[in-house]
């Protein structure tokens, strides 16, 4: 009996205890961010759809073609019956090697703890069988999968990463779109047939962890209902206590509302942002969707993604980097490859990135190949040093570190016994000396990190 | 000056005169049928959509696989990759010869009063670019054109027939519908949302004279919204003047409520109905979608087509004659042939069909290949009588035929001076005698048409 | 003992009594025509192909196309991608409906004695796994059937008629045939390497009753080598004792050398001819092969087709009657109805058709509507009059006959009691009266066949 | 005048000296092979066909398929309709993106000397319009291209490479080749039409100058005509100054007759071979055909690749890349990439590949990630030494190496000012004292080259 009132209490001292949050963004505002997501900094960001099947210009490929821009309007033209329309597209969707556990187990790999999966793009076509997106969706056509769902099953199955959606709000060429759009948006007919019942859909059934909103920049939150549905999410949905959604919510919303910051597209301010934010940037910089001309000068190197990295958490941010599988549901070998270079590194240099925080220094005032993290680890806090270039003569200058006598520095992953030594420097700061590693004894190529211990701040 | 205070006054009275219909049976029952109607009798039906691309089976066919059905299973099994969808047909319904102004010439040869074109059948799919069906819609894939603009273009332009959409009011595996229906037809989001917001579209866009619904019959007229939508229709559409709809608007008002009752598929009930009726019927006996393998033997003759428009106008009906266009919107030669021999004999004895209207008598009591039907004409009302079959030794039994001393007898289209001469039949009625006609006199083949004049009824 | 001597013996005298023909014209236009070609008169004609997929001008579309026509260059540029190739449409040459046994009965219901199937077109492409026509054949490509084998079985499992191949040539594209002719034909790699070697697999595989060649016209029959394949084909091939050959053997053979002549596609002269000549014409006026766009005023009516029958069998001629079926293997409904038309008339008037032969006077040298044959039954020579168009007032002028005491005349399939009657005709001949039928008496639709018996020659 | 006759008499003189080959092996073997070739080390291979289309398996995917291998019967099954076939795949070949310019561009930057372009494989499908294999080539069906053309004029308009083609000799499905087989090759059909027919098409046309045979080994060189050849290429064709063959020309020549030896795929023997060998290898290791699901484990290392290549020159061999385009005509990011890496690499150690010869030691007769080379520079002869791993420590074991007292040691692209020193080997030979090279110093990644001057030998 006592167990039972006991049970009773607690549930309702659970009630009472939780905050519920108001539909508004003062309130939503004030929801901490659950912690899994900032000290996870590493996510990787899917783009998939209907656009995989042109593979051509990128992802945006319907707009480019519609709005006459010559390149995608000229690939139609040589390549395609005429009358082509994009929705015939979708029937070469096949997706026949989709394998959602390979690329689980491929992102854990690379080390990330989060992913994002496109379920609609603003081309509209929904990943997963929407009730609201009759005969446009992976269901229905081209595939006939559930990619949503093989997905969030996978990575739940096989790893211990968080699964999330990503959601276009808008469509570009959804009618009901474009009747609220030429109303001014005093109209909401698309907003309550599609887009809301979509992300309530996608959140009921598959629970994810981060709702990764865009496709918001033409109308208003209230236009979208986005605080309701936020509200929602926070207070009442299946997965209140885990989820976290970015501020693309409306088109007063972006660095401003929401969870964490998204701001623009692979945001990178090289400075300490006062709330959390993401760096989302796809490996092929010119597309976040697959394209099939890419060239390799078009891909970040591994030195690049590294020093994306280095900046990003030194700032406060998160890395979200994208890949887009083909049509046939591969994720090409180049793109696996950087993947797999990132996780190698990582396992050497992992330390230094999870549950890090940014310190009072970001980017070294004087050297501008050297970023700073902290991170408390048994009850002390270390600084971390990315140097994203190998210094000549191995004088590292650190502009920005107090030498005190306890200073300590380290490689993180080198083991042998070659001394990292320091000595103030005259303008302020320290030299370190890097003993030269050659390639038998360096920990890693690419980038590497110092460990400083005992440092004053 | 006078005239303007006459125009406004007559155009006052009209407002004035017209009737109002309130959204409900018995009110839009009192509604009269727009005279055209009746008198027209002849109309064309078009079975066009994305079930025209697999052309088996019937338009039923998406039905068909879904459901199990082993020859529309292995049809897709023996002939299509795994994981075929239903929608991926959509691409390849090209309609690269599609060419409305001939069809209008067309349907005109054939003696059509009014045509109905399937706007949308109950795989969903509009053939116009309807703002409710994203994707799923004639300009958005396959064709990449307006189907059903183009052809009330064409009648409107060369023709001065009469121009209407059939549509079908569910769609079977829409997900809203489904829901609704799973509802207990609680819910009307599908109606709402899909349903009628396609037919105020396609009455504002291309003013259709008829209206011919379909699909209804899983649920009631209150759950379709129908009283409302006719209502308007009746009272402030821009065809409410013109327009004539059917009974398919609920699943308790078939046969009942509406304009014109189609009751069933190729009703044809042999009696006389109290409200005027129709007869939809498809030439291809197996189908209202073209079907790639039909026989002849599937095909109705033209002779079996004759014997349906005697039965059908006698008792009241009209009738509309269903051809299936193929996917590359071919109307194929069957079907056209048996449409110009259809308006072939028309131009004979057309007499007997526009503007008739059901005499006393039908089917003769005694002979049943002979039926009845009766027109004013200058001033008088004549009787003709649909003689299907040549009566051995020309002897042709009128049993429902007083014989007056007056009555005289001729053939439609015979200019020759054989006799029609007739003897009162002892048990009744009257034997007419027709003379021996070779095929060099003969007026037309499949059926003739006798005239009564002076009748005594 | 004696068994085997007698067997080699009863061998040897076999092969002493066959008359070996040489290989050349004079020897082999020695060779009497097996019977059975002369007294079947009625084939059915095929033409299938690659060309049945663009089924678009005629089955010379890709003549059409690639020689500049506009035609047939828009259709490509209206419904392809650019860089389109003839060879890409076999891929859609899908013959999934093909039912050689439903073909084989629908032909004998026609009344056909022999059918000539297309092996190979212009276009060069096998409708049977040639060993000479690598990844060029329709098990290789498309179908992935042996077309000429399904049929020339089903031919033989389900009735009497004799299966014979059409064969063409040369083929426009082919780079040897297009070197051989660049040289003049002094080179002789094309003949050899494909077009003989077709032939006897053809002969060897399917044992064709009719060798109906094509194709020929460019070059002469030294070039094709022809007289060495048909004095194999009659001295000591599978088929020696039934085969028949055509006259397409050489530029300088038509009309003159082979078996049977067929001088022009739908040669119909009109007269007496010496040697016994075919007249092959497609039911669908502007192609013999599939044309998706062919209407019906295109198409032989019933009327037609008799006429063309009348005129040809009175002359001397067979007649090869000819439908192109759909890439899916249909024999579309409209042919279907004129071969069981034909059927059907031929089932009553097949007396006059079968075993016939030329009269003195073929067509009426009064009435052009008027043709005679000739045929031996029950020990007497009978007359048949054509009769194509029923005459005014019954009076049917037969200018040609002389009236002889005997003359006995009357209807086939007319089994009432209505006499035919004659009277002497003044400037010669006689005038039939024919009774007037009514429909309900008359035997036959579309064209009727008086036997003449006791006629004076 | 003068000029004229020295002209008329070099020519005579070149003729008179020209060596003339008989076409027997003993004949040819005497050929001394174009010293390009082995001064040239570097080769790209090129596996581009229909294989591509399915890109599943490897370019073997036909004979997996039709030998039931259940991964590439599945592989169909699961993703083609019933009755697919192998020729079906050609349409899908489009090469919409070949650009041989940026191919070439790129293969001269990864350092190859030559190219060798599949024209053909074992499939049949030629790459160009070849006069011998009707609809079965790269401009009749699929790509609508010379595909063999735009490369060998894009080469030489823009590199110095040496163009060169592979062949393959037979094709598993061709009837004539079957034929032949069945008949224990004691008939010549597919050699005399298709196979010696495409090789002189292909010289005459493209003239290449390498001729890299294949598909060679089910019947000997007498059989294929190989020496017929040979003798031809050697002594009149265009190219019998440049050309190089290989020794795949009959199943008795592999590692024995023809130019230089291929012996098996991916033939590196590790010891010095008598005569000059080259080993083809796929980047891809599981295919050389472009595959979907390629996977980066299976994709060789740069580090991978530049041990094949020291292992290779080492001892005597050419190193021939292959890589696989895409249907779309694309060479991957991945690939790309190992071929810039390559490149890069090379334009630091190019000095100690072109033009090397093999030393007297090839891999370390103790230390076994150390191969030698030899090159004449300015008059003396120097030995490089391939580092494929850094030792520990720097002590570099070079067992086979005699230090004399002038030995000086570099490394190629280093221009610090470490100093390499080395010392003698108590054991023989000489230990080497490479300097810690960091990031910054290091001249190159993945493997070194050291310079020794001044050895004895």
């Amino acid at each position: 009996m006592r167990a039972v009132i006991f049970l009773l209490l607690s549930s309702f001292a659970l009630t009472a205890a939780r905050q519920r949050y108001e539909a508004n963004w003062e309130s939503l505002d004030k929801r901490p961010l659950p912690t899994w997501f900032d000290k996870g900094k590493i996510g990787i960001f899917l783009h998939w759809g209907v656009f995989s099947v042109p593979s051509f210009a990128s992802e945006w490929f319907w707009n480019c073609w519609n709005s006459g821009n010559p390149s995608c309007v000229n690939f139609i033209k040589n390549n395609y019956r005429p009358n082509w329309t994009y929705a015939d597209f979708a029937r070469d969707f096949t997706a026949e090697f989709y394998n959602a556990t390979e690329w689980a187990k491929l992102f854990e790999d690379a080390g990330a703890s989060y992913v994002v999966f496109v379920s609609k793009h603003h081309e509209g076509f929904c990943n997963w069988p929407s009730n609201v997106s009759f005969n446009w969706n992976s269901m229905a056509v081209g595939p006939r999968k559930d990619l949503v769902g093989e997905l969030a099953n996978a990575i739940r199955k096989h790893t211990k990463i968080h699964f999330g959606v990503y959601h276009s709000m808008f469509e570009w060429y959804n009618p009901l779109y474009m009747r609220d759009k030429a109303n001014g948006f005093r109209t909401q007919d698309f907003v309550n047939r599609k887009a809301l019942p979509e992300l309530y859909e996608l959140v009921k059934t598959y629970k994810p962890d981060v709702i990764w909103s865009d496709g918001e920049w033409e109308a208003s939150s209230q236009y979208w209902k986005s605080p309701e549905f936020i509200a929602w999410l926070y207070n009442d949905s299946p997965v209140r206590d885990t989820v976290v959604v970015n501020d693309r919510w409306g088109n007063e919303t972006r660095c401003k509302h929401g969870g964490f910051l998204d701001c623009t597209d692979a945001y990178n301010p090289g400075t300490l942002q006062k709330r959390k934010w993401e760096n989302s940037f796809p490996i092929d910089s010119s597309s976040w969707g697959y394209r099939r001309t890419m060239t390799i000068d078009q891909i970040h190197s591994i030195e690049s993604m590294l020093t994306l990295l280095a900046r990003t958490i030194s700032c406060g941010g998160n890395l979200l980097i994208n890949v887009g599988p083909t049509k046939s549901g591969r994720i090409i070998p180049v793109f696996e490859e950087r993947l797999r270079q990132f996780g190698s590194w990582m396992k050497v240099n992992g330390e230094a990135v999870y549950e890090t925080f940014p310190w009072k220094h970001q980017n070294d005032s004087v050297n501008p190949d050297l970023w700073y993290v902290a991170r408390k680890l048994d009850g002390k806090t270390n600084v971390y040093a990315f140097v994203l270039k190998w210094p000549a003569e191995g004088q590292l200058i650190m502009a920005d570190l107090k030498g005190s006598p306890r200073l300590k520095l380290s490689m993180l992953g080198y083991t042998g016994k070659k001394p990292f030594t320091w000595k103030s420097r005259p303008q302020g700061g320290v030299i370190a000396a890097l003993p030269p590693l050659s390639p038998s004894e360096i920990p890693c190529n690419w980038a590497w990190v110092l460990k400083l211990e005992n440092t004053l701040e």
